[in-house]
């Protein structure tokens, strides 16, 4: 019944992350009945974005030049880096406000079932930037899986060198959260990570 | 934060229907991080189905040709037509299987307050197609909202002729729902649509 350049475009927009069959019919439905003008924006937006955006030779960050703004500010302390498994977490660490060093995308999480080893991370790269001996502390920031517990004790034990603190972010209650809404895992790592009252 | 085509592409991506602003970002990151050759592939697929889609100068489908496939189509019944409010209405009746006839899309329903008046409604369109007297029945399937009742009701007054029957799509308890999940209007034109049972 749909024409077919509509159920075409409904297949595409259906692969994208969290737009289900009905949500990308939807929109398909919505875009052939927008203005024509409208709608070649939108499909240039989605050109030049891929076009334009690469990753941070320097840090793994989604960037449109190389080294990215970050790596190049030199308000931003070049003696703490920030560890994260791919490049849009280190956007979320940006929107907390809560960090003004450099950051280090690995690319992934060693996951040995998933074919993901060592090798495949930017390790090396790593290790290269941490060669000057002007990185005084490396702060972890994988999630709490195990493959980011995994990863977090490779790294540490791989990257440990003289001068160098390795620490990892803490795990919780989230904030604003209660007792009762915590799981058993999370508790757990609430009661690891208790730190004295001054 | 975020490199500027990335941004632009966000917003562009939240204009869509459904899509709020942090899943508009996810998709524009998914978008970035994807092979060039898909991603320009849903480009064309998003300008193609736009450059190819048009409304049926008869029923006023959305269609890649004029007349559209169900107006072309000779083992459809032409003696009865089902009126909606929008094109993508015809899909839904379609897709209820219930229908073999041939369809009408208004373009809209009558709503002063919006400064929608009948003459900007396809309502002409459909007075030329009864007048050769081959209609035999019009269905009214607009929802059952103030305007919708409204232009039901103007509709049957100005489309009223011999031989001509006009009738409007049951309400009711929608299927599988029971009386505890129906709310009062839902209720009230269930007990006035009833039935008698044989």
């Amino acid at each position: 019944m749909l024409p077919e350049s509509i159920t075409t475009l409904t297949a595409a927009l259906g692969k994208l992350p969290g737009i289900g069959p009905r949500s990308a019919e939807r929109v398909a439905l919505h875009l052939v009945q927008t203005d024509p003008a409208i709608v070649k924006q939108l499909a240039e937006a989605i050109l030049v974005a891929r076009e334009k955006t690469q990753f941070c030779a320097a840090c793994g960050a989604l960037t449109e030049r190389s080294p990215c703004p970050v790596c190049e500010d030199s308000r931003r302390d070049a003696s703490l880096v920030c560890v994260v498994e791919r490049a849009v977490d280190i956007l979320s660490v940006e929107r907390s406000g809560a960090f003004r060093g450099k950051f280090h995308a690995l690319g992934g999480k060693i996951s040995p079932l998933d074919g993901v080893e060592p090798d495949d991370l930017r390790i090396s790269e790593l290790e290269k930037r941490l060669a000057n001996g002007l990185v005084k502390e490396l702060i972890i920031a994988l999630g709490t899986d195990v493959e980011g517990d995994a990863t977090s004790n490779y790294l540490a034990k791989r990257l440990a060198r003289a001068g160098l603190k390795i620490s990892r972010i803490g795990f919780g209650l989230p904030a604003g959260s209660g007792l009762e809404f915590a799981d058993e895992l999370t508790l757990n790592r609430a009661l690891e990570g208790r730190r004295e009252m001054p």
